[in-house]
C-alpha cells in the first residue's frame, strides 16, 4: 500500500480519469484523441482492473480475472483486433459433465447433459427469460413496463412463478449463479432481466460456441489494458490512490490522491460502484447517487486456474466442461492455451459457496477445489502441477466480481443515478453499461459513452467528434 | 469539511475509538473507567451521531435524529438517569388517524383505527411474527433454527405466506416501513425477525405507551452524548476524519486521521457499517468482514419537525398520531415538549417514499409534507411557524437511518463478521447489538460489549471489572 501522505508534483489538466481498468483507459484514449489533456490515476501498481494476468511457474500466462469474449461483443473484439491481439476459439469437443442429485451425466449439447423433461423445461424457461428480458429498456430499466413489479420481487421469486420443474429450476439456479456470481434470491427480477438482456439474453450468455465463452485473447485479456496504457504513456499514474474528489459542483474539480492534487475540468470515475463509495467527496454526493453506488453489491467469486502436465480429460472424450449442483465448484472449463501443451482447467466457486471459502486459507481452498475436480474427472485430477487462485472479494481495489447486482427496490428508486453525471463527475465502468453490463465489452462501451459525454462538454474539444 | 492534510501532534494511547456517537462514547467512558488511555476521534464538529439537536427559531430544542425511549430499553433509561436527564411521557390522548384506500378512520386503540376483520388479522400476524421472532438467536441469528430458509426469502415473501388479508397486510407493510425505514421486500425474513426480536417483538416496538415510543428525554437525546463527551474532556477529538486504520493485524495499530496519526493497542470502530466501509485498512480487511459491512444497507428516512403556534389537533380530540398508507408521509406523532407551548408534529417519510424526495429541494420537500399534514388535520396544519427537516441519507457521516438491513442471503453467510473482532479492531454501533438493534439502547449496549472485550484483552486493564 502506498503511503498516505507521499508527495509528488500537483498538476492541472483537462480530465482526470480515476481507475485504469479497461473502461477508464478506453475513456482516456478517446479523450486524448479529442485533444484533451488527460491523466489516469490508478491505485494499483498495474492496469487492467478486473482483468489481470497470472503466470504459472511453467511460464504459461493465464487470466486471474475476466477472460472470455464472444459474438456481439463487438467493441472488445474490435479493440483486440486494433491492438494487434489474436483471439482463439476455446476447446469444445467431447462430452460435458453434469453433477446433480448425487449423479453424473455426460452430455453433448448446450444443456450440459440435462436430459428429457428437465431439459425441455429448462429450454422453455430460457426462452421465457429471454423474451421477457428483451422487453426491458437497457438504457433505463426503471422505465420498463412492469418495472416496479419486477423490482419488488427477487429473481428467485420470479423463477418460482415461471418454472415448476424442480430439476430444471435447480439447474437454472446454478447456471445463473455462474453468470451473476450471486444466488437468485440476492437480486431483483428486474436486475436479472436487465442484466441478461444487456448481453442479448441468457441463451447467448451461457453458450460457449456462439456465446459469451466462445473465444479468448492469446496471451490474456489484460493486454488490452496494457496496450492502451502503453500508448497513453506517462499520462497513466500508478500506485496513486484517489482519496477525495472536491469541487465537483464548481468550475474546477480537485482530485486528491495519496501523492498529490490534480485540478481539472472534468472527472471520469471508472471504478466499480463499491470502490466509488470508498472515496470521499466534497461536497458530499447527493443521497440518490450515494445509495446507488453504495448499495450495488459486487458478486462473490473465487477463480482457480489448475495446471496439469496434459489435458488428460480430452483423452477420455471429455470437453472439460462441468456443471455441478452438488459441489462447491459449480463450473469448470478446459482453459488450455495455444502457447502451452499443459492441461489447464478453470474452476469457479460462486455466491454463497464462495463466501463459505472466505475464512479458509489458500491451501485449504486449493485442496477443496482439487477434491471437487477429482470427483469430476477421477484421480488424474488429484495431482495438478500448480494451482493459481484469485478471491476477488479480497482484492482491496475491487472487492468482488464479476459485475454488481441490485437487491429488490433499488433499480426503480436509484438506478437512474448509476450513469448520470453528477456535476463535473462522469461515471463509467462495467456496471454502468447498457450493453453487456458486467462484461469487458460493457466496460469498453461505458468508457466510450463517458468520453463522448465529456468531449461534448469540454471547451477544449474540437468540433469534429473522435474518429 | 476538514482539510485532508492538516497537521496536529501525533500521539500514542491505549485505545482509539472511531466515532463519537452514543456507542463510541459509552465504550470510551467504560475504558477510561478501566484505567485505559483513550481517544475518541469524530469526523463531525459535534458528538451524538444519529442523535442530533435542532432548534426552532423560537428557541425550542428538538431532535433531528433518534428521540424515543421506552420500557426494556434499560440501558438508555439508566444512562439518562445517571447523567441527570429527565424523561417525559409522550402525549397519547385522543384519537389516532388512519388513512387507507382513500378513506380516513379515527381510532383509540393500538391499531391506529384499523377495524374489524383487518384488525384481527393484523393482531394475529403481530402475534405470529413475535412468536417466530422469539425463536431467533439474537446473539447469532445465523445459528437459528430455519435460518437459511428464512434468509433466502424477503420479509415480504414471508408475510405473503402468513397473511392473506390484503388490508391487514398493507397496514403491516406501512408499520414495518416505519420501523425499518425500508420496504418489506428489501430485507430478508431472517433480518425482519431478528430485528424485531432484538427489541422484544413488533408489539413492543410499535406501541407508544408501553412501547418504543413511550418517552423522550427532556431537552433531547443528544444530551446523552454531550454529557458523556463533556466528562471525557479533551479525549474527544472533533473535526478529525479517520482515513485509514493500519497495522490491525500486528501489535500496534495506527489510526490516520485528517490531522494526525494515533498509535494504539486496540481500535474500537463505532460508526455505522457503511461508514466503516469508507475508511481504508492496511492490510485490507478479510473478505467476509468487508462484505458484511459494505452490504449492510442503511434505511432511507427523512424526518420533519413542524412547529405550530399551538397543538390545535388536541383541541379536536386528536392525539396527533397518524398512519397513512396513501401518502408520502406515513407516520406522524404529536411531538410537543414540556418547555414550550407550541404545537409540534413529527412526520416521517420512509423507504421508497423517502428516495422519491431525494432529488427535490428542501422547500419542495417541506411543501409536500405540509400538504400531507393538511390532508390529515385540515387547514390549520397548512400554516406552520417553522419546519425543520433532516434527510439522513444526505448526511456525509451517516448516510441513512435508523439502523441497517441485510438483503437476502447475507445474515447466514457473513452475519457472524458484524460484531466479531478483526485483529486489533473491535466493532460497536447499533447495527452490532443483540438487544434493541438499531436503537439508542442497542448502541449503548454495543459500546458496553466492546468495552468489555477490549478491557479483558488489554494488558493495562485492572483485574477488577468496570463498576
Amino acid at each position: 500500500m502506498t503511503p498516505l501522505h507521499a508527495t509528488a508534483s500537483d498538476l492541472t489538466c483537462d480530465v482526470v480519469v480515476v481507475g485504469a481498468g479497461i473502461a477508464g483507459l478506453t475513456a482516456a484514449e478517446r479523450l486524448v484523441g479529442a485533444g484533451l489533456d488527460v491523466r489516469v490515476v490508478e491505485a494499483r501498481d498495474r492496469v487492467g482492473g478486473r482483468t489481470e494476468g497470472g503466470e504459472f511457474a511453467s511460464g504459461t500466462v493465464i487470466e486471474l480475472g475476466g477472460q472470455w469474449v464472444g459474438p456481439t461483443q463487438d467493441e472488445v473484439l474490435a479493440l483486440a483486433a486494433r491492438l494487434g491481439l489474436e483471439t482463439f476459439t476455446v476447446y469444445d469437443e467431447g462430452a460435458s459433465l453434469l453433477f446433480a442429485d448425487g449423479g453424473r451425466t455426460e452430455g453433448e449439447d448446450d444443456a450440459f447433459g440435462l436430459g428429457g423433461e428437465a431439459a425441455r423445461a429448462f429450454a422453455d424457461l430460457v426462452e421465457l427469460i429471454d423474451r421477457t428480458a428483451a422487453t426491458i429498456d437497457r438504457e433505463a430499466p426503471w422505465d420498463s413496463a412492469d418495472a416496479v413489479h419486477l423490482d419488488r420481487m427477487t429473481a428467485a421469486q420470479w423463477l418460482d412463478v415461471h418454472c415448476g420443474h424442480a430439476d430444471a429450476r435447480a439447474f437454472m439456479d446454478t447456471m445463473l449463479a455462474s453468470i451473476l456470481a450471486a444466488d437468485a434470491d440476492e437480486y431483483s427480477a428486474l436486475h436479472l432481466l436487465f442484466y441478461l438482456g444487456s448481453g442479448g439474453g441468457l441463451h447467448r450468455m451461457m453458450l460457449t460456441i456462439g456465446g459469451a465463452q466462445e473465444s479468448r485473447v492469446r496471451g490474456g485479456t489484460h493486454q488490452l489494458s496494457e496496450r492502451l496504457a502503453e500508448a497513453l504513456g506517462d499520462r497513466v499514474l500508478l500506485d496513486e490512490e484517489v482519496l477525495r474528489i472536491s469541487g465537483w459542483d464548481a468550475e474546477v474539480a480537485a482530485v486528491t490522491t495519496s501523492h498529490r492534487t490534480l485540478r481539472c475540468d472534468r472527472v471520469v470515475v471508472a471504478v466499480p460502484p463499491t470502490m466509488a463509495t470508498r472515496m470521499s467527496y466534497d461536497p458530499p454526493l447527493p443521497a440518490g447517487r450515494d445509495i446507488a453506488q453504495s448499495h450495488m453489491m459486487p458478486g462473490s467469486v473465487l477463480k482457480f486456474q489448475i495446471e496439469y502436465p496434459r489435458p488428460f480429460w480430452r483423452e477420455e472424450g471429455l470437453s472439460g466442461t462441468v456443471m455441478s449442483l452438488d459441489h462447491g465448484v459449480s463450473l469448470v472449463y478446459d482453459n488450455c492455451v495455444p502457447d502451452s501443451d499443459a492441461g489447464i482447467l478453470v474452476a469457479f466457486v460462486e455466491g454463497a459457496h464462495a463466501r463459505a471459502l472466505h475464512t479458509l486459507d489458500d491451501q485449504e481452498r486449493d485442496r477443496r477445489v482439487i477434491d471437487d475436480l477429482t470427483a469430476f474427472f477421477g484421480d488424474a485430477a488429484a495431482r495438478p502441477t500448480e494451482v493459481l487462485q484469485r478471491n476477488w472479494s479480497e482484492e482491496q481495489y475491487t472487492r468482488g466480481c464479476y459485475g454488481g447486482r441490485f437487491a429488490t427496490g433499488l433499480w426503480t428508486t436509484v438506478g437512474a443515478h448509476l450513469a448520470a453525471p453528477c456535476g463535473l463527475i462522469h461515471w463509467a465502468g462495467a456496471e454502468t453499461a447498457a450493453v453487456w453490463n458486467g462484461y469487458i465489452d460493457g466496460a469498453i462501451r461505458s468508457g466510450q459513452r463517458v468520453a463522448a459525454e465529456v468531449a461534448a462538454l469540454s471547451p477544449a474539444a474540437p468540433t469534429t467528434s473522435y474518429r
